[in-house]
C-alpha cells in the first residue's frame, strides 16, 4: 500500500489540476506539461545508471528544473541532496562528499563557480536552456533539456515500490560553528512535516493563512528544506506557484505584479529589503530564522504584509507558528506583538523548556531556557555522525540548541541562541531580544549584540551598530532604558559597550554572522 | 518516539488551551477538567484490570462521558468498540460477540434495552449522573462517576508506550445485506484519516469550511467512524466541542442558539429536519452519506447553511469531499449543483472508477462504473472475516460498492450502490440520481426507486413515494421528461411505475432501506 510518498502529490495534481501553472524563468508550464517532463527525466535518468539509493547532488536557485529533479528522484528512490550554495566554497564540498554525491546538476549561474571540482565527480549535467552551452569537462556530462528530450514519457514501474520509509533528501545545516552537519528525511517525514506547516496556515484566522486558490513564491531556496516545503503544499493544492530563479528585490517585485503572486516566503532581512521597493505590499509572508525586529514587524503590517513567524529548523523540520490567541482582538498592537514572538506548537509537537539540571522551566513569561523538542516529523539524527547525534537526539527529544520562554498562555518565544546569549553574573541576557529593541531605534539600521569579557560579571554584552542616520552610545542607552519600566527588558542587560560599523557580515542562511564578530570584537 | 496517537492531541490541548471549553449534558467542562476526568478514569479502568489489548464497548449517543472513553482507551492501549445502536438487537449482540468486548459501558438511556445481555457479558459501567441508580446484574458493575471519582489523577506510564499501529478502535458497518462487518483502525490511520478531512475544509473557500475559531457540534454519532472524527479534531484544533446527547432536532437548535454552534455534521435527513425548525441556518454543515437530493441543497442554500458533502465510509474513512472548482462562480447554482455533485478525492487519494472488465471508464461526465478506492488510511481489511476482505480489498485498492461516474474535471459523482442501481435492458440506470431528481417536486417529501421484473429489459425502476401533496404517476413522469433535454437522465430512466407510501423504511445509518423496500414491492 503506498502510503506519503513525495511524487504521489504530482500525480494526484496531475489528474485534478492539469491545466495549472508553474512559472519559472520567463517560461510557464501546466501542470500536464510539467509532469511530462518529469517523466521524461525520469526515465532518461533510470538509463543512465540513477537507481534506487544514488544520492544526486543539485546546485541551483529555485527553477523548474530543480522542482523536476525532486520529483524525478522521488519516482527514481534517488536521494536529493540539494546543495547549500550559500556554504563557503571548502564546506560545500565537503558537504558533497560527505552525501556520497554520485551526480552533479549544476545550473549555468553556478557553473564556473564549481569549475575546480570537474573532477572531483564523475558524472554532470548542466542545467541550462542553452544545448550548446560547453558541458562540464567530466567523465560524463549532460544537458539538462537534452536529458529531459531524449527520455521517453512513460510511468515508471519502480515508481509505484517507492515506500514512505525510503529516504527521499539530505541537506545540511548552515550551522554558525564546526563543519556542516547532514540530515537525512524520509518521504513520511519530510511530506508530513510540510503538510502539518501549510495545513496550520490555513486554520488560523490570521498570519500568512492560504487557501487553494494562493499564488506561491518562495524566496526561501530549496536547500532550506526544499523552500520551507513549498516544493511541495502548492502542487498538493494544485495551486499556482512562481519560481523566481536569480531575481533581485525589484525582479521578485516584478514577479508579483505580473503572475498576482499572494503568498511568499522569506527569511526577514529579505522582507526587509522588499520593504524598501515602492509598490510591496498587500501579501502574505511567512517568516522565521531569526528573531524579528518589532520594527519590520510595525513596517509591514503598514505595508498590508499579512505576516507569520514559523519556529523550526533543517533538523527538526516546522515546530511551531506565530498564533494571534482567541481573546486577543485581532488589528490591535497587541496582536501584532503577538504573531512576532508567540509561537504555539504544532498539534502532536510537544515543545519542552528546561533549566540546566534538565527540570522545565516555569511557565511565567521570563524565564529562560534550553528548547526541547518532540514530533512525529523528527530526523533519525545526524548522517553518519553519531556523536553529534547523541548530543542533540536524546530519548526521542531534540535539543534544539535554542534559549527561549514560555509565555502565560504556553505559546514560546525563542529569545536567542544558546551559543550567543551572554551569561552576566550567572543571569541570561538574550542578545536576539536586545538586537529586537535596538533595531526599533530610527536610526539604526542593523544591529548585533555580543560579549566581551568582563572582570566583575564573566561576560557583558557589546552592540555592534549599522546605523542610517546620526546617533550616540548615550541616546541607544537611553532608548533602551526608557523600555526597562514597560517590561520589555532588565536593566542590566543593556550593552556597557556599542561599535559603529558599515557592514554587518551574514551567515549563509543570512542571519547575522556573530562568529565572526565575537573573533573581531569581543576583546575590545 | 511518539507518532500519531489519539491521546497526544488531548496532551496538546490542555498546554495549549486549558480553558477551552467542551459543553455536554447542560453541564460545561475545560478541557482542564475534561483531561482530570479522563485520568481518573484511565487510572481506575486500569486498576479494574483494563489494559493494552482489552476490548471495551460502549453504547451512548454523543456524550462528554463516551468521549471520555475515547482518550482513556487510547491511553491505555485498550481497543474502543463504539457499539452501533441503531442495528437491529441480534445484530448489536453479533457485534459485541465478534468484536470480543469484555467489558460494556451503557449509557442509562439504553440500559433497559440491554437488559437481556445483563448475563453475556461479564463486566458492566452503567454511564449515568445518578449514582443511585440500580447497576445491571452481572458479574462485576460500576457506575461511572463512582469510577471516576476513585481514580488517582496521575499520568499512566503505559499511555507514553503507545505505538501509532496500535489498534485504537473497531467498529461495525450498518450495510444493508448480510452480517455487520467490523472494522479496526490503528491509532495513525484514523487521526491521520481525520486530520485530512478537516484540514480540507480549512483550506478550501466555500462549504463546510472552518477553523480553530468554529463551535463544533456534531450530529453523527460516535459509532460513525468517530462522529467522522469529530471526537478528535475540535481537540486537535483547541476548539469548543458542543455533544447534543440525545437531543431532538428542536433541542439541537436549542443548543446551537445557547452555545453559538457554527459547525456541524449530520445525513441529509437530519438536516432536511432541521431545515423545518423556525430559526435554523446560518451555520457550516458537512453531510453525506447517500446521494443528497438538489431541492434540499437549494433550500440549505435558503437557510445560509454553508454545507459540503463527503464521501467515505466506515472501512474506507475519508476519500473525496465536495469542492467548487477555481474557475466556477462562488454564489451561482453552477456552484451550489459542484457543491451537491462534485466530489474531489483528497491528495494522497487515488479514485480509480472501472467497468466490468476492470478497466478505467472514460472521464466524460456520464458513464458509470464501480468506484476503486487506495489511500494510506485504508483499514488492513474486514476484522476475522477474510472471504470478505479477500472481495474487497485487492491490491491495495478496496472496492467499495459504489456505482460513479467521474465529471471532465476528475471530480466524481456517486450515483448509487451498486446493489442498488438497477439493470435495464444491459445498461445501468442509477436510482440515486432518479430519487435526487424526483426529490426536487414540490409534491415529493421522500423517493425510493427501486427495480422490479421486466420481461424484456430484465429489471425497470418503480418509484415509491411518500408525498406531502396529491400527485399523479403522470405528473411525475412528465417532470422528469422534461428534464430529458437539460441532460439530467436518459428517457429509459424514467420509472415505469409508482407507489404512494406513508412511511419509507430507513436503516440505521438513515439511508432508504431498499432491502425492505425490494422484499415489499419488487414482485409489483
Amino acid at each position: 500500500m503506498k502510503k506519503f510518498v513525495v511524487h504521489q502529490i504530482l500525480n494526484h495534481a496531475l489528474i485534478t489540476h492539469p491545466e495549472q501553472k508553474i512559472v519559472s524563468d520567463g517560461k510557464t508550464f501546466t501542470y500536464r506539461e510539467f509532469y511530462s517532463r518529469v517523466l521524461k527525466l525520469a526515465n532518461c535518468l533510470k538509463a543512465k545508471g540513477i537507481k534506487k539509493g544514488t544520492v544526486v547532488g543539485v546546485l541551483d536557485v529555485n527553477t523548474h528544473r530543480f522542482l523536476e529533479m525532486h520529483y524525478a528522484c522521488s519516482m527514481l528512490g534517488a536521494v536529493l541532496h540539494t546543495i547549500n550554495f550559500r556554504l563557503a566554497p571548502e564546506q560545500m564540498v565537503y558537504s558533497m562528499v560527505h552525501a556520497g554525491d554520485e551526480w552533479i546538476f549544476v545550473s549555468d549561474i553556478f557553473v564556473q563557480a564549481v569549475k575546480p571540482l570537474f573532477g572531483k565527480f564523475p558524472n554532470w549535467v548542466l542545467m541550462s536552456d542553452n544545448t550548446d552551452q560547453p558541458l562540464p569537462e567530466a567523465k560524463q556530462a549532460f544537458n539538462f533539456e537534452k536529458l529531459v528530450e531524449e527520455g521517453e514519457e512513460k510511468e515508471l514501474p519502480e515508481a509505484d515500490e517507492i515506500q514512505e520509509d525510503d529516504v527521499f533528501s539530505i541537506f545540511y545545516t548552515t550551522g554558525t560553528t564546526g563543519s556542516p552537519k547532514g540530515i537525512q528525511y524520509e518521504h513520511r517525514t519530510m511530506l508530513t512535516g510540510a503538510i502539518q506547516l501549510f495545513h496550520h496556515m490555513a486554520l488560523h484566522k490570521y498570519g500568512a493563512r492560504l487557501s487553494n486558490r494562493d499564488v506561491f513564491m518562495p524566496l526561501i531556496p530549496f536547500f532550506h528544506i526544499h523552500a520551507w516545503g513549498t516544493a511541495f503544499f502548492p502542487i498538493y493544492l494544485g495551486a499556482k506557484l512562481v519560481l523566481p530563479g536569480a531575481a533581485d528585490a525589484a525582479g521578485q517585485l516584478a514577479l508579483i505584479q505580473k503572475e498576482n503572486v499572494s503568498w511568499m516566503n522569506m527569511v526577514p532581512t529579505q522582507l526587509q529589503m522588499l520593504l524598501e521597493q515602492e509598490g510591496f505590499g498587500n501579501i502574505k509572508v511567512l517568516t522565521g530564522g531569526s528573531p524579528f525586529a518589532s520594527g519590520i514587524a510595525q513596517r509591514a503590517a503598514k505595508a498590508g504584509v499579512e505576516f507569520s513567524l514559523i519556529y523550526g529548523g533543517s533538523d527538526q523540520l516546522g515546530t511551531a507558528i506565530s498564533v494571534v490567541p482567541e481573546d486577543v482582538e485581532p488589528d490591535t498592537d497587541e496582536a501584532l506583538e503577538w504573531r512576532r514572538v508567540g509561537m504555539r506548537p504544532f498539534p502532536l509537537v510537544e515543545i519542552s523548556i528546561r533549566d540546566k539540571e534538565g527540570n522545565e522551566v516555569p511557565h511565567d513569561g521570563k524565564t529562560l531556557g534550553s528548547v526541547w523538542v518532540r514530533s512525529p516529523w523528527l530526523p533519525k539524527g545526524y548522517y553518519k555522525d553519531p556523536e553529534t547525534t547523541n548530543k542533540h537526539f536524546i530519548n526521542g527529544w531534540f535539543r534544539t540548541g535554542d534559549l527561549g520562554y514560555f509565555h502565560k498562555n504556553h505559546a514560546i518565544y525563542v529569545a536567542d541562541r544558546e551559543g550567543d546569549a551572554i551569561k552576566s553574573g550567572g543571569e541570561w541576557i538574550p542578545t536576539g531580544v536586545l538586537e529586537a529593541l535596538l533595531s526599533e531605534h530610527d536610526a539604526v539600521q542593523q544591529v548585533a549584540v555580543i560579549p566581551f569579557h568582563d572582570e566583575q560579571w564573566g561576560q557583558r554584552p557589546l552592540a555592534v551598530i549599522k546605523s542610517k542616520a546620526e546617533v550616540s552610545e548615550k541616546e541607544l542607552s537611553d532608548f533602551l532604558l526608557a523600555k526597562v519600566p514597560e517590561g520589555k527588558l532588565a536593566k542590566f542587560w543593556i550593552p556597557d559597550r556599542y561599535v559603529f560599523v558599515d557592514e554587518i557580515p551574514l551567515t549563509s542562511a543570512g542571519k547575522l554572522n556573530k562568529k565572526v564578530l565575537k573573533e573581531e570584537y569581543s576583546k575590545l
